[in-house]
């Protein structure tokens, strides 16, 4: 079945361009007798580091040569141009895959032999983030996607894949945030909200949303359900570089809720490479803090004892050099030092409309974030 | 702060009488100084059955007496009072609350003394269920709300929460299916739909969706991202009963994807007192089929060998009373004879538009299903 060729974007025809590039090169140097071979800069904690000016986590630019002539290295050279192989035809098609659905895509067996090109989705993963720092283009660019995961309701109406979408008008159950949330297929129409607001848990959201509480406070109410996944992100990095929209985030007390609003604020160590695109280094902590347990007047009924695991996360978060300001070992000491965690839901031990009506304006009010 | 009293629909007016009967009863009996005590049935394997006519599985009418003055249940039934009385805050400010946060609105130390109303969730949630079977009241109806999972998009217009939503113009985001979908909050305006496909996986939801598969199709498109959360479930029962669309579901081959459909057709047995207003006794299983393997020449690539497990749960399976019919012993022993599962995902082997454009419409046309 020949496929139709799709109308390409400017973002496609720039990944195409690096794909191909890519491929001339490998075939250039077999046509002159060399040994192929790409460059890719080192996905190691060692080549990873905190970029205090820009206040992201970045890698650095130690590289390493992948081989086809080396049997240590053949077997990923020849995984990493079916790959690219697939990705093309993704983008000439106008069709986006999970990563998954690529290792399905690229599976068969090799010709005369009974070796199949990848055995396990484990061998696929590494050798898409391989071509991802390769060629530097995001996943997204080369039309795989990540299981989505979040949703959003509020004052931003939005043009997805050709449809227009008033985030106002999304009664209970909210958007659901594509997986994919470049400006080529997701715009924003029209914005009238004065911030973002990013809560932790899908409950929480819930509630917030049947308290109609973005209409009240003219904000855009999203929720990441746990770590946020990459469309999530990357939607919120559009929202604040776009539209400069202040983004508060709302998490449980204890490392866990720390540690999503980490990887918001300066991406992750182990996608370092994507920082740049995925992180909001000016994202704020609103809550929970470890000091709204006296300033709120919380009951006995909102603590949850801090765990060993707690004890030692929160120990190495005071070490990050992004938690070094004197306000965030406070913050982290807090904790530790109250010996209790507490989750967003504890505040319904006030009232049912507490978090909506009380606790979020008055901090929002009163400035009392951190960032 | 004194809570607004909400205007109340028909399904709250019962749900409150039903609570407020208890409390007189309770209040009757305490007045004339008799051991209060609540009548429940009971939520054991040994009061679960299978009902052939219905097709659903149904709890039983053995019941069980919970009183007050007994060492034994003085604590549950303290428990059932308080979780009641929540429930009826809730319904009275028209509000709705996670089981968590009912948890946390219900928790706190009883009086002059250390003992806490609740020590932890795995406390409430069997109350919550005890309260359900015991005043005939869905969860739903006591304004509690389970997570929600799923997405849908498709031919058909609803209104939810006051809010107008066309699922035909949601993008590639799609429309968060609520938690509660009842009809005093979510109605169906305009369907144009011809019948309802269901997947289980996000990422082939999302390959189906950009491939436009509900508009050149005339369905309604809706994953459940894994077991079907209730709210998915009950929007599925209401497209079926108050449309009458049919519903074709679509898992894995393999154990958990039968396992998925035989949820969704008949009810848990764990949650069997529900699958009057849950189950959907005609959905159809179109597939993965073991015998999609041969009919569509699948290649090796999308083998996965069947473990241990699998086959245990393969073997109880033919054993449901459920699966008696010869065609159902013929698929599951299908799977078994193959030796291997296949995701739906290696269809992505064939072609990236395969499932849309060849695979789904063949088996709709052919008839090409299991019920």
């Amino acid at each position: 079945m020949a496929a139709k060729k799709a109308k390409k974007s400017d973002r496609d025809a720039v990944t195409l361009a690096k794909i191909e590039r890519l491929a001339r090169e490998v075939l250039a140097q077999a046509t002159r007798g060399a040994n192929p071979a790409v460059e890719i800069r080192q996905r190691s904690l060692s080549n990873v580091s905190f970029n205090t000016k820009k206040k992201i986590i970045e890698l650095g630019d130690k590289t390493q040569s992948r081989e086809f002539f080396n049997t240590a290295m053949a077997r990923k050279f020849m995984q990493t141009m079916i790959v690219a192989q697939g990705c093309k035809k993704l983008i000439d098609e106008g069709k986006t895959v999970s990563i998954r659905q690529m290792f399905y895509m690229s599976k068969h067996t090799l010709d005369r032999s009974n070796e199949n090109t990848f055995e396990d989705q484990s061998e696929s993963d590494p050798i898409i983030e391989d071509l991802e720092v390769g060629i530097d283009a995001l996943r997204e660019e080369l039309h795989l996607f990540a299981n989505k995961r979040g949703l959003v309701v509020g004052k931003l109406v939005v043009n997805d894949a050709g449809d227009t979408i008033d985030l106002a008008r999304m009664g209970r159950g909210g958007w659901g945030i594509p997986s994919i949330c470049e400006s080529d297929q997701l715009e924003f129409v029209k914005n009238s909200a004065d911030f973002v607001l990013l809560v932790e848990k899908q409950a929480v959201w819930l509630r917030l949303n049947e308290d109609r509480f973005w209409e009240k406070n003219n904000c855009i109410l999203m929720t990441s359900e746990g770590q946020a996944a990459r469309g999530a992100r990357r939607l919120l990095q559009r929202l604040a570089t776009e539209l400069k929209l202040p983004v508060y985030v709302l998490v449980d007390n204890d490392p866990w809720g720390l540690y999503i609003y980490s990887v918001l604020k300066q991406g992750s160590i182990n996608l370092a490479y994507e920082s740049m695109r995925m992180a909001v280094p000016n994202v704020r902590f609103l809550g929970m803090s470890a000091s709204d347990y006296k300033k709120y007047k919380m009951p006995h009924a909102a603590e949850i004892k801090l765990t060993k695991e707690d004890l030692a996360r929160a120990e190495q978060m005071k070490a990050y050099p992004w938690f070094k300001d004197a306000r965030w070992q406070r913050e982290i000491q807090g904790t530790i030092d109250n010996g209790f965690k507490m989750e967003l839901d504890s505040l319904l031990t006030k009232s049912i409309t507490f978090m909506a009506e009380e606790y979020i304006p008055k901090k929002l009010r009163d400035r009392d974030y951190l960032q």
